[in-house]
């Protein structure tokens, strides 16, 4: 399931992993920031609710998105797999500015979208401009190599994480979320020591990675986007690790980004942007 | 309380921080390793339980030292400030080749210890050759600025760590303990936030971090010695974050060490060392 290839002229749409509990009510910024992209009144959002099994999930984001000035909003579940193949699903994806998966469980996307056209066509809509966000396991799904489950914990060890197909819109990154609250760093640096080749981003809530269509990172909301680079990874032991073992990981780099700091998967380079310009002091 | 300097033609001491909880029964591979460090039949430690307030801390650590083969072994506690410029404790301490301080509160060793005659004397014998060693508070009270208080967490913030100056054996490290269990590396990169010139050492139970003479770490023990070297940082937005604000630092180099691997503070070089040579497989 690799990215769709984006014709010549056209560019990308962003890709908008959020790291779960975005603020819903008080500083709403991150949704916020995701309906302008998709047009403000001009939107047309589909949010997909698949990921959780509460009944209200679609209707309340959809309630959030019009609040927050999206011009039309619309909610389109799966529950079997045939689903994933009808016709006016398809054409209700195609009118789409924005498509947005809600929370849940990842492996409920995986499991009801992977393979099917719907998916297809969700990665062919963002090879050609559509949006495409979502939060906590709506977040995991966006990428190649999905984390499917993992332990708690600080250090990485070889039986912390196990990876999945995600939905293919990206494979440069790998994106956890509840990232700081729920202690993940140790499965996500797991993650990197199977194969280095792809870059970690690890989301806090209320969080959000919005990638640009040149893969450039930029930070919203109030908490760390945590970056880790294995790119210039010097040694791993993750070969010969026992499942139970801590993995030895030497030579990564780890950036901490906040609201206003960048990072380019290009250039693999972090940039303070707008941090750089400090605050006047007395 | 900086190091004391090293006589030309001999050689600095061992120091040894462990981040608490070492195995005592089972497998005591750290303090067996420590106990041989100090020469065997041939060492004379001294134990200083100065930082826990129970009454059974140091003789319980004597018991575990002889019984480990070390030649004599004695406890030396200090109840006051007074205490520690009495004569006969001095001459004590002159006798050790290894002085080891247990764990408890590393504010009860920098405030009855700092800035007096025994305190002076230790780092004066480290310079001549004599091993020091300490679990968890005994562990952080050996570098020259100390982690006194923290918060958990994965993030940085500008308030999640307090430092206060600290024994001086080495002003090259930032050490922290209960590191994976007690979730402590935002408050370890916050301290180095402050002032990249030092490398944070971030301590597992179970593990320690034998510091040869050339400031070159070897890992014991079966947990993790996380290093971060900030040395390349190149933006930290400490300057002008508020106490609860994540602070932004972007090229950190993180290494995830284990028994094996091996760390020189003077190249800033991570080596895998033993882990190198790959078990063999079918």
């Amino acid at each position: 399931m690799s990215p769709s290839r984006v014709v010549e002229g056209e560019q990308r749409g962003w890709i908008v992993p959020i790291g779960g509990a975005e603020e819903k009510e008080n500083d709403p910024r991150i949704l916020e920031r995701f309906v302008q992209l998709c047009g403000g009144s001009a939107a047309n959002i589909v949010v997909i609710p698949t990921a959780s099994q509460l009944a209200d999930t679609g209707p309340r984001y959809e309630k959030l998105f019009v609040g927050l000035g999206a011009g039309e909003v619309g909610v389109l579940d799966f529950d079997m797999r045939r689903d994933a193949v009808e016709k006016n699903r398809l054409q209700r994806l195609d009118q789409a500015t924005g498509i947005f998966f809600t929370g849940g469980n990842q492996l409920r996307l995986s499991t009801m979208l992977g393979g099917t056209p719907v998916a297809q066509r969700i990665r062919a809509l963002n090879a050609r401009g559509v949006h495409v966000g979502g939060t906590s396991a709506g977040a995991s799904i966006l990428s190649e190599h999905m984390i499917a489950f993992g332990k708690e914990g600080l250090s990485p060890t070889a039986g912390s994480v196990r990876l999945a197909p995600g939905l293919g819109l990206t494979n440069r990154f790998i994106i956890d979320q509840h990232f700081s609250q729920r202690d993940r760093l140790g499965r996500l640096m797991a993650a990197l020591a199977y194969n280095p080749y792809a870059v970690g981003i690890g989301l806090d809530e209320d969080t959000a990675a919005f990638i640009r269509p040149d893969n450039t990172v930029e930070v919203e909301g109030s908490g760390a986007v945590t970056v880790l680079d294995a790119g210039n990874l010097q040694f791993s032991s993750m070969a010969d690790a026992g499942e139970h073992d801590t993995v030895c990981m030497l030579g990564m780099t780890i950036h901490v980004l906040i609201a206003g700091a960048t990072f380019n998967m290009q250039t693999r380079h972090a940039s303070a942007g707008t941090l750089a310009t400090p605050k006047q002091t007395a």
